[in-house]
């Protein structure tokens, strides 16, 4: 990044924003790691309080600690913003909107309620926890991956919108088939949503078909289905490898023959035998 | 595409050519656009229409505007065979036939009743989104799918042939084994449905084995499709892997018999054998 | 085929032999036509037995039909045999032994009740569809897809005896958690096939885990599964890709600088340029 | 291994070494075969007496048993100890700490009842069967398959905890959208399960969304699935690729440096530089 547009943060503010946005020093990384540990305690107490039997007893502890955490959590929004050196950037990064929709809920829950129970987004700040670990090696592979997803969306759009309009399709059809005799598609939304649950192999079952017609046309679609699952699977394998095998073959020439592809270990050309410069 | 056997239009059908078949013309995109939301405004009503709490409500309602889409559906298909140059090519082509599809099951409904539902066939209409919208890109994604999809179409064909066998094979047996203890096998068809559901892993549990024979047996089945479900899985990303590959050939033409195709290590070309320049 | 251990047929025989077993004649096509006919048929009547509804208001004449398909069909056997050059090598065949177990079943009745269904086997003659019809690209794709899997045997060996012992402890451990609470987890057995309905993403439901550590668990070994599940598509791949790959590059060697790896169109070597044989 | 840190063992103890520990020697090969039956048998005892028929009726002998095995295995531990070279190493080594897994239970029981049912983990003795009956090629091909699964770890680790963060956030946006409406989704850790059993596309179906909303959201979830389940497949099979290309790379050793892992076209050795023989 450059360092224009940088405001000039006061020694206070420099050394906590070492502390909290860095953790190279010792103190930053205890602050991260308390961090993480308030991020699953609270996780944690959020899922205990949906657990009727628990919610109903200790309900009362589960809002205090929730109401504590929050603010916690918005003390340390405004101090990250407060010792950020470009705070628009940070508060528009995607850790920022992350913290600032892991507060959000609770104060929303004064306009809707049950709202407070979206905090549990806050366990997506855990995604942090590749970079306080310093796990070098875990966040080149998810770059890895998520390059694959990447360099693969268009096809993988594609094939999603090819998706949708077949399971439009083959859910109206059943819903034609099948209306008629009581068996759960009682509407073609409902029978698009059968469709998608067949065409991906989840089947729930909440929704089968009972005429000999719909049994052998769902069949016949989950068949289909056996081929339209091979297409994301290939997308997806045939962009790992390639990106795998980039990252194998080394970009050096022979200074000799000037021939390419020789492996990242190479120190004689293995075309013409003259010494490789590394 | 060659210009003989296109009849001559008047200047009016000509234009109106434009705006109907093209999409650069900014009355094209216009007209385009317009079309889309007709179709996405229809696919809506007729999905609404089969919910049963809206459908007995404003059930007229519903029957006014699919009677509306469809003659607005029907006189678009009218005059683009009066603008095509060649009315019958149109009608038989892809989109052709696509487009009358989507305006006859109102009028069929006369002969067939529900077949009105049918028409939410119009949502492939939607297909042209990609061509509209310029999204070459997407285009040249989906080309690569479908030649994946063409190309492996005979190992797929014979894949499901065998698939075939096996469930009707596989049902027959389970149907002999479970017939007897009221689970569901009711006969060889349901038992053959059964299979299809279970080999697939879609497994809905309308219909589950209960003998500890059949259980056994059962298990068995869905181990052998853990090898099945990798077959056109493997099909797929090994042709995909190889539309890849070819697109990254050499883009590198032959100077002497100007053919492309080349090896990316190619030093002379392989069908004339003139050097190539480097 | 060696023509040794052959004995020698009267013409009458040897006409015969080559309307049955070749598919070369008009006569020979004609045969294996009505064959593949009464076949369908066949199975078909023995579907149509298994419905209960058919099967009580049309039972006798099934089972006359069902007598007399087996009664041609071993007449068909029989003559086969005495057709046939080698009649041990063909009744010891594949397509031999399966024409057997087609009409063996009706017979086996007269001591196991119900053992008719097992004609259905019959389908699997239509196994010859490809060599009839000469769909000879066909059988070398099937051919290819045998060969993947017959590579690939000893890999799947190991893993299903992986899978095997993996489903027996995850069961084992699943029966120790669950089968206090009622939740279908009744013996250890059972609770193996649930695992094996688990671990294949089949999930019938029909036996699910209601206490929280049993559903946590569950939880563990369905993502456990996602990695599972990509072994035999990976190794399935793979074979597939070699064969592929195999199949495409050239086994010649350029006369004048001997290197291989040419394309198969390649009519000069691409690395010197020479003109290569044919 | 060194021979260093081997304690010295008498004629009597070295004998039975080579019995228990070796499968070279008939005497070694029987001892093997008979402890693989004691293994079947007893997991066999085990299973039937979980069934409740079975063990109702005959619950005592299948204690008396279960005794009788486990004594028989106690006493085959610790012979092992004395028997081996490296006690300590032995005993803390894969196989050692199984075999102690094997017997603990039943003592365990005293202390927690039902505890004797672990003693299924007896059935993970049987991957001795490898070693025993030299299946050379298959511990090959299996190490083949634990060497990609560990190639991928890393991979598969960060894809499992993009799993864990998704399921969390996923199943408690449909506990929002779903638990008002009495549909199963009682509280958040119960709908995290759910979200791990649809992405998974397992799908038992003992609980599904009722609420249009809910079965949308479902909709989406259940196509992104598609995508995600393509992952983990990717990278096993580049990884299964890889090591099966490495495999294929020529078995040369360069006659000076003495190095391998040469590719099939390198004329000089890419370590040293001097020529290969060909």
């Amino acid at each position: 990044m450059d360092n224009n547009n940088r405001r000039s943060l006061t020694p206070f503010q420099r050394k906590w924003h070492d502390i909290i946005f860095e953790a190279n020093t010792p103190a930053g990384k205890l602050f991260d790691v308390i961090l993480l540990v308030l991020i699953l305690l609270s996780v944690i107490v959020i899922m205990m309080e949906s657990v009727a039997s628990l919610g109903t007893r200790f309900g009362i502890w589960f809002r205090v600690l929730e109401w504590l955490f929050t603010i916690v959590f918005t003390l340390e929004f405004i101090f990250r913003i407060y010792c950020s050196y470009r705070p628009r950037a940070y508060i528009f990064s995607f850790y920022g909107l992350i913290d600032l929709l892991c507060i959000l809920p609770m104060y929303l829950e004064f306009i809707f309620g049950g709202a407070h129970f979206l905090l549990i987004i806050r366990v997506l700040r855990l995604l942090r926890v590749l970079r306080i670990f310093k796990l070098v090696q875990f966040i080149n592979e998810s770059q890895q991956l998520v390059l694959a997803m990447k360099n693969s969306r268009r096809k993988i759009g594609v094939f999603f919108f090819f998706i949708i309009l077949l399971t439009i399709v083959l859910g109206s059809l059943m819903y034609v088939i099948e209306s008629a005799h009581n068996s759960g598609f009682t509407s073609i939304p409902i029978s698009v949503y059968w469709a998608v649950v067949t065409l991906t192999t989840v089947g729930y079952g909440d929704i089968a078909p009972v005429t000999p017609l719909g049994q052998a046309f769902s069949a016949m679609i989950m068949i289909m289905g056996y081929a339209i699952i091979a297409v994301p699977t290939g997308i997806v394998t045939v962009e790992m490898n390639r990106i795998r095998s980039k990252n194998e073959v080394s970009m050096q020439v022979c200074p000799n023959c000037m021939r390419e592809g020789h492996d990242i270990d190479a120190v004689y050309c293995k075309y013409c035998g003259s010494k490789m410069e590394k």
